[in-house]
C-alpha cells in the first residue's frame, strides 16, 4: 500500500476485489469503490470502507483463451517449419552459454529474474576473449498509476522489490513464447514456506534469422558489378515476468558484431478502474485514464525499468565518457559553409557528472577503458544507444517519486559496491526512499578508471487505448550496447552467412 | 556540389578520385587534397586544384568479398531451413499484396523507390476493410558531412532528389538480403538515354516469425493456472537503396494487430577523408571525424530520412492531435499523493500548430478521424511512436540547412496538395531552399478535418567508430504507427497462433 509520509507503518496491504464469474480476465472486472486494508501481523482486515457504488464492467468480450472463444477466428496466420540441420549454433552447459564469438552465464535470482554475467566476446584478430558485461539485470520496475483517488493512489508498484522478478517469472510455453528451435532452461524458486519450487522453462535460448549483418552493392567501378551481403544470426535469451496483470517479456539479444540489445515488451492486461460511465459524452471531470470499454477506465501509468549494467570493457577499470555534439559557427570566411558540428568529449569524474537526462542535446554516452587503446590510439569502448526516453512526471517531493527517485535521470554511473544492487533500495515495501540510487550518488564518488556500474532507465508513459483491452498486443522498446572502437575494425568482416541448405524432405 | 549562396549556378559537379588498385572498396582509398569541378554542359573539367599532398590509405584489410578473403573465417553461424507447408500467408497479384487482415499496393518510383499505398485493414467485428495509409514513402534523405574544408564542405547530399531512391535501388540477393521463404518483385527503371532497365528483385516480401503477439499467465485465481500466448507473424516489405557508399535497408513491417513499423538500417561504407595522421597522438586540430584506421578519417555526418505519410484513418478527412502529459500538483490535501499526471489534448488547427520537436516534454501524437467514433465515443486514430529523434545541428542560416530545412522539426502536418511530395523541393540539385516543406508550411494552412499528410523525420547523428570500417554492421532505427482507439478492442484477440506442424522429412 506504499508509503505516504507516515513516520511508522505496520505490515499492511491493500486488497482489491474482482468478479471472476464468467471470465478468467479478473483485472477487467474490478469491484471498485471498496477499500480494504489487511494487517499481515494480525492477519485481519483492519479497515473496510464501502465508499461508492460503481458498476462492475461486463464479462462480455473479455475472454482470451482460444479454447473458450467461439468462431469466427481470424485473421489467419500460416505456419513455418524450421529446422537446423547441424543443430543450434549455441551450447548450453549448465547455465553457461557458448554461441558464435560469445560466452556468458545465465543466472536466476528470486528478485532480479534472469541475470546475464561474465559475457565476453572472442576477438578473432587478437586471438583472445575480451570481457564486456560483468553483470546485467533489471534492478527495479516502478509502475506508478496516476489516479489520485483513495482507491487508486496507492498503486505505485515496485515489481522487483515488492513482488520479485524471479518469483514472478512464469513458465514459457514452447512453440508460443519461443520458436520451435528454442532450448529451455529450468530454474528453482521457493514457496512461502521456503521449500524449493521447480520452475519449468524459466528461460529460453534461440537463434533469430531474417536480418542482414552488413552489405554493399558497388556500381561505381566501371565494368564491374560487385555485391556482397552477409546474413545475420542473433541469439536471444528470453524470459517472461508476469506481475499480476502485466506480462513483461524480457529479451537479451546478442549479435556477432558485438552488440548486446536488451529489449522489453509489455503484454497482459490493463489495470482497470470501474466507472458508471458508459460513453465519453458522460465524462464531466478528469477520468485519469481512457474509457477503453463501457464502465472501464484504463488508468494512466508509467513503466520505468532500470537496468543494472556492470560493464567491464576489456577489464574492470573503466570510465564514463560523454561526447557532446556541438555546433560551430564559421565567421572568418574560411569556408563556404556557415556552420558544422563537431564533438567534445568529457570524462565524468564523479557520480554527479554522470547523471544524464537524455533529451534534445545529442551526445554519445560511452563506457571506455582508457588503459587499452586500439592501434590508432582510440580508447576501447561500448556505447549506449537508447530508445526514446521517458522522464518522471511526478513532483520530486511526492512520496512515490522519492521512493522511485532512480527515475530522475536516464543514466547514472556508480563505482561498484556490492551492497548497491537494488535501485529502489534493499527493502522496498513501505520504503521511505532513503536507500535509493539517488541517495547513494549524493556521496558523489570518484568514477574515473574504476570498476563502474552504469544504470539505465527505460520507460514507457502509458495512455491506454481500446486496443489494449481486454489483453494488450506487445508494446516494445529496446536499447543497444554497441562496440565503439572496441575492435580494430568490423569484427564480422570475415563472418560468413550460414550455408544454404535444403533438407531432403522439404520441397522448396 | 551544392549551393552556397551563389545567385546563379552552372550545371557543375564535383569529382572525387579513388584508388582502385588491390581493392574494390574504393571509398576507403580516397585521393584527398585534389579539387576537380566538371561543367556538365561543356563536359569539361573547369577547375583543378592540387591543394595538398595527402597519403592514400592502405588497401590492407579493406576487402569485403568472401570470395577474395582468406581464412580464418569466423565466427561461425549455423544454418536454418525453413518451410511453409501451406505456402506463405500472403498473395502478390501484380503489385497488390493481400496478407492476413491487410491489403496494400507496392509501387515503385525512380525518385522515391518503394511506395506503399492504399493500405487498409480488415476489421473482423465491423466486417469491412478500413483505410489506414493512402500513401507512404521516403521523400528525401539529407546527409550533411561536417568538415568545413574545401574538399569536403560540399558533401551535403540529398539522396532522393539528387540521385533517386528508385534509381539507386539495387537487386536483392536471395537467401542473403531476404530469407529463403521470401518472394521477389521485379521493377523497371530507366537508363540515361531513357531506355527501360529491368531491375530484378527490387523488392522482397516475407513473413517474420519468432515474436509474441500477446500473452498472459494468470496465477491470481485460486486453484487455477491459466496461460495463453499467441505467436506473432509479421510481414516485411524490403528494398535496399545504395547511394554511392551507403546501403539503406528500407523495411515496411505490417502487423496483424494493426501497426505499421517503417524501419531504416544503414550499412555500406563510410565516406573517408585521407590524412597523413597514423595515430591519435599526432592529432593537433579538430579532425572533423574519427581516426578509424591509419590515414583514414571517418568524417562526422548525419542521416535525416523524411517520411511522407498520407494517412487516411478510416476515411480521407483527418485531424492531428497532440496529447500532452502534464503534471498536476495536489495542494488541497484531497489525496495522500502530492502529484499525478494527466493528459491535455489539442487539435492542431494550422500547419504552425503541428510543427513538433520531439524532446523532453512527453506527448502522444495522433492522427484521428473525428467523424468516426468507437462505441464508447473515442475518435478513431493512429498514433506515432517515434524512435529517439535527431535534431539538426547546422545553423538555420547555413546554406545546406536552408535546403534541408525540412529537418527543422521531427513532425510536420500539411493539407494534401499533389505538388507537395518532395520535402527538399522538386529540383534539389543546386537548389536554393525556396521549395521545401519549411517554405510551404509558412502559408500556415488549415489542417482540421481535411485530407492531411504527416511528415516524420527519422535521424541518426553519425560519429564513426572503427567497427564501421571497412564496411559497417547494420545500424538501425524504426518507428511505429499504432492503432489507437481505431478498433473497439484488441483486433487480434481471436487470431490463433500458426498451427504447429512437423514436416515429415524434417526430424525435430
Amino acid at each position: 500500500m506504499g508509503w505516504f509520509g507516515e513516520e511508522k507503518s505496520r505490515r499492511t496491504v491493500r486488497i482489491d476485489c474482482f468478479m471472476k464469474e464468467n471470465t478468467v480476465n479478473i483485472y477487467v472486472r474490478p469491484i471498485s469503490g471498496i477499500k480494504i486494508v489487511v494487517d499481515l501481523e494480525l492477519m485481519k482486515i483492519v479497515e473496510y470502507h464501502d465508499t461508492d457504488i460503481v458498476a462492475v464492467p461486463t464479462d462480455k468480450n473479455t475472454e482470451y483463451r482460444a479454447s473458450h472463444q467461439s468462431p469466427p477466428f481470424g485473421p489467419k496466420q500460416h505456419s513455418l517449419v524450421s529446422h537446423q540441420p547441424k543443430g543450434p549454433g549455441f551450447q548450453i552447459n549448465g547455465h553457461s552459454v557458448s554461441w558464435a564469438n560469445w560466452k556468458f552465464h545465465i543466472g536466476f535470482d528470486v528478485r532480479a529474474g534472469v541475470i546475464i554475467s561474465l559475457a565476453s566476446i572472442y576477438d578473432l584478430e587478437k586471438h583472445k576473449s575480451r570481457s564486456v558485461l560483468y553483470k546485467g539485470f533489471i534492478s527495479e520496475l516502478f509502475v506508478p498509476y496516476q489516479d489520485p483517488a483513495d482507491d487508486f493512489n496507492y498503486k505505485t508498484f515496485f515489481d522487483a522489490g515488492e513482488f520479485g522478478f524471479g518469483l514472478s517469472t512464469v513458465p514459457l510455453i514452447p512453440n508460443r513464447d519461443c520458436p520451435s528451435h528454442a532450448q529451455f532452461i529450468d530454474s528453482y524458486t521457493h514457496s512461502a514456506d521456503g521449500s524449493p519450487v521447480l520452475l519449468k522453462n524459466a528461460v529460453c535460448v534461440f537463434e533469430q534469422y531474417g536480418n542482414i549483418m552488413w552489405r554493399h552493392t558497388e556500381t561505381g567501378i566501371p565494368n564491374e558489378f560487385i555485391e556482397e551481403s552477409r546474413t545475420e544470426v542473433n541469439l536471444i535469451v528470453r524470459s517472461v515476468v508476469t506481475v499480476g496483470n502485466y506480462d513483461n517479456i524480457v529479451d537479451w539479444e546478442f549479435k556477432t558484431s558485438g552488440s548486446i540489445k536488451p529489449a522489453i515488451a509489455l503484454s497482459g492486461i490493463l489495470e482497470i478502474k470501474g466507472t458508471n460511465i458508459k460513453h465519453k459524452d458522460e465524462i464531466k471531470e478528469d477520468p485519469h485514464g481512457t474509457l477503453v470499454s463501457a464502465n472501464s477506465i484504463g488508468v494512466y501509468h508509467d513503466h520505468f525499468y532500470i537496468y543494472y549494467l556492470d560493464l567491464d570493457i576489456d577489464g574492470t577499470h573503466n570510465s564514463f565518457e560523454k561526447t557532446s555534439l556541438k555546433t560551430v559557427r564559421i565567421t572568418d570566411g574560411s569556408s563556404k559553409r556557415k556552420s558544422y558540428w563537431t564533438t567534445e568529449t568529457q570524462t565524468a569524474k564523479t557520480e554527479s557528472d554522470a547523471k544524464i537526462t537524455i533529451g534534445l542535446a545529442p551526445s554519445e554516452l560511452t563506457v571506455v577503458n582508457t588503459n587499452k587503446k586500439t592501434a590508432v590510439g582510440n580508447d576501447v569502448g561500448y556505447r549506449l544507444i537508447p530508445a526514446i526516453p521517458a522522464h518522471p512526471l511526478l513532483t520530486e517531493d511526492d512520496y512515490p517519486q522519492i521512493r522511485g527517485a532512480f527515475t530522475n535521470y536516464n543514466v547514472w554511473v556508480t563505482p561498484y559496491n556490492r551492497t548497491e544492487k537494488w535501485a529502489g533500495g534493499l527493502f522496498v515495501d513501505h520504503s521511505h526512499g532513503d536507500d535509493t540510487l539517488a541517495v547513494w550518488t549524493k556521496k558523489n564518488r570518484d568514477i574515473v578508471n574504476k570498476d563502474i556500474v552504469m544504470w539505465h532507465v527505460v520507460g514507457i508513459h502509458h495512455v491506454p487505448a481500446q486496443e489494449d483491452f481486454p489483453i494488450m498486443p506487445l508494446l516494445s522498446t529496446a536499447f543497444e550496447l554497441r562496440p565503439t572502437n572496441f575492435f580494430e575494425r568490423n569484427p564480422v568482416l570475415k563472418t560468413l552467412s550460414p550455408r544454404d541448405v535444403q533438407w531432403p524432405g522439404c520441397p522448396k
